[in-house]
């Protein structure tokens, strides 16, 4: 891990919050660092260049997808993923385990964030202490995920940063089996550790993940089991609870115990209330597919209540404005809501790819806006700002 | 028409092929000049400053769909079609005869190219002296345009160059039924010039279209009367025969007796072979689909016997290579064609976006080539020498 390091470069006074510089092989991230979901090795559709001129630092890829489509191997061969993508930059890589879950026991992801169970195919066919077996969803072949192929595959892929293989359990799972899986999640995280270990070139960093479902006590165990092997950095992973309250706590829970020298990721939280407050816990990045997939669906990023304008919305057919009075962003800069709206209404990729870009721009700039906060010593004030204009109940 | 003006800056010694420079109130165009097609106020994918970046002069919008939606009133009252999409440089508008007829008849555009007759679902309800009455595709209401509100419908859209209404006639009518729809077509360009001198502001320019099929003497006879009235350019139209041989001919019956000094547009071409042949016949100005919609099918522009790489070919999975070496467009300049099968292959939509910024910077280079070559005063060996590379069988 010789290319890698992590430096605290601020500390709010008040709370956990801090800023910090993390630096990897392909460049550094400046923390807290908002990370973009390049599921299939592509952000959907803003290219490299596009990222890159928003600002972005880092992306990430899913080890799941890529091991089936176009295959890890292939992707070793093409350079690794910086080379293969063009993106050139830092990288992070999940296990695979988050997929294989949540595609297997039927959208885990609705369910890890508590918005009940749904019926899904079934493609998860056993978990056992040696890993997990799961058909593709490509092309129903069966394959088997351990701890230690995790480790190759994400090798192979070359993303900087990597995950261990973890079990993520549903959300409506009873403590027992949650307590159950997290003891498996640890055997696997040893087993991850020990893989990486013995094939480390300094190339990648690793990074273990908290379990434990919503209970305190599983959480802080899990944070003291994580923060006590040498991982280069520590990820807060699975049910985070039904509801923002929850979340926070558990959140709260999980970084209890860990080590806050090390770079510390929230996994697949990317809400703009969920980033103000887990910050003030520590948190370091954050991941989630949101401001893409929203773009997908029409809605862009916005300081209110919902977090978002929807431009399928009527209204918007007669709206001039930019998307964000004085807003930097190319999509703001050249483009009305109204132009949006007709794009999205005639099912134009355009309005997809404006509004990506508007959205990682906001992204990129609520991170900023969160470093400055924590820069200027008065972090409070500024999450409170930020938390208030959050209350604005109108869509514009 | 103050705001206009068509000079031509050089001219073949041994063709009627000419540089010329168009101008607008929204700016210039250097001309031999491809025009790509933004169907709905969009190229698809591409956003207008990519567009810009890439050296696009001029775009058009196919009004047939923009009144269907979102309306020329609306598109009127957003400040017309340059305000609407943040494009703010040259647009020209078809008159929507050509969808109206092609998605009537069952598909005429691939009749008219010779493709043969397809099914289609038939929305043209009837021709009359009066005009076209059609079904919308979107939800089955009934429409009639007149050469009166083609006019009208492209004033509220507010390009820069407009085209007068036209029937266009499938490839498979005879030379009677051809020449009647020809001698209609000349009605309605008188009903809609007349239109336009009534209501012209100087802020748009109004362009006949030459009808007449494969038919040497018809297109003469167009030739000689689109040339006699008082149109600021002229159009070649309708259907060009079944082959390439036949499309040259075809239009060079067709510019036989146009004015000269006035630019000039054939409609619905864009390969590579055609536009350097074409150009010779003294063409100042060309659109297609074909560079946008080849890349949503995977296709990259390229100089060999097919005018495209297919990127879904097995054969690009390892090829490590851009699209061409050397080229100086955004994709080539940092991604591979490995990348970019894996995309296409993945159904990433950023695959698509990659492959039409290939294809509309090959285009823009093709037509600076053409100029530089009309220029050089050795247009003959430059065209020689491009249609010798378009013999190569590879392809790569």
């Amino acid at each position: 891990m010789s290319g890698f390091s992590f430096e605290i470069l601020s500390q709010d006074p008040g709370s956990r919050a801090r800023t910090g510089r993390l630096t990897t092989p392909h460049g550094t991230v400046n923390t807290p660092a908002f990370i973009f979901c390049a599921t299939k090795a592509a952000t959907r559709v803003a290219t490299a260049q596009q990222l890159r001129d928003l600002g972005t630092e880092i992306i990430l890829s899913n080890t799941y997808h890529l091991m089936l489509q176009p295959g890890s191997e292939h992707v070793e061969k093409r350079g690794g993923l910086q080379e293969f993508t063009g993106w050139r930059a830092p990288m992070l890589t999940d296990s695979g385990g988050f997929q294989i879950f949540s595609l297997g026991h039927g959208l885990v992801a609705d369910e890890i964030k508590g918005r009940g169970a749904r019926s899904n195919n079934k493609t998860l066919q056993k978990i056992t202490e040696e890993g997990a077996t799961f058909k593709s969803y490509r092309d129903g072949s069966t394959h088997t995920l351990t701890p230690e192929k995790a480790i190759t595959v994400q090798q192979q892929l070359g993303a900087d940063l990597i995950l261990v293989l973890d079990e993520c359990t549903p959300f409506h799972v009873d403590k027992a089996y949650t307590e159950k899986s997290m003891q498996l999640s640890h055997r696997w995280a040893l087993r991850s550790l020990k893989q990486f270990q013995a094939t480390d070139t300094g190339k990648q960093a690793l990074y273990g993940i908290v379990q434990g479902g919503v209970y305190e006590d599983l959480r802080a165990e899990a944070g003291a089991f994580i923060a006590s092997q040498p991982f280069f950095g520590q990820a807060v992973g699975g049910s985070l609870g039904a509801d923002a309250p929850q979340m926070d706590a558990v959140v709260g829970y999980a970084m209890k115990n860990l080590d806050m020298k090390k770079p510390t990721h929230l996994l697949g939280i990317g809400g703009i209330r969920d980033i103000w407050t887990q910050v003030a816990f520590g948190i370091d990045s954050f991941d989630c597919v949101h401001p893409t997939r929203l773009a997908r669906h029409g809605g862009a990023l916005y300081y209110n209540k919902r977090e978002r304008l929807n431009l399928r919305n009527a209204r918007y057919a007669h709206d001039d404005r930019p998307l964000i009075e004085g807003d930097g962003c190319p999509t703001c800069q050249q483009h009305s809501r109204a132009y949006l709206h007709h794009l999205v209404r005639a099912g134009e990729p355009l309005g997809y790819l404006l509004l990506a870009l508007h959205n990682i721009a906001f992204m990129n700039k609520l991170m900023r806006d969160v470093r400055a906060a924590i820069e200027s010593g008065q972090f409070a004030a500024h999450q409170r700002a930020a938390l208030l204009r959050l209350e604005d109940d109108t869509d514009d």
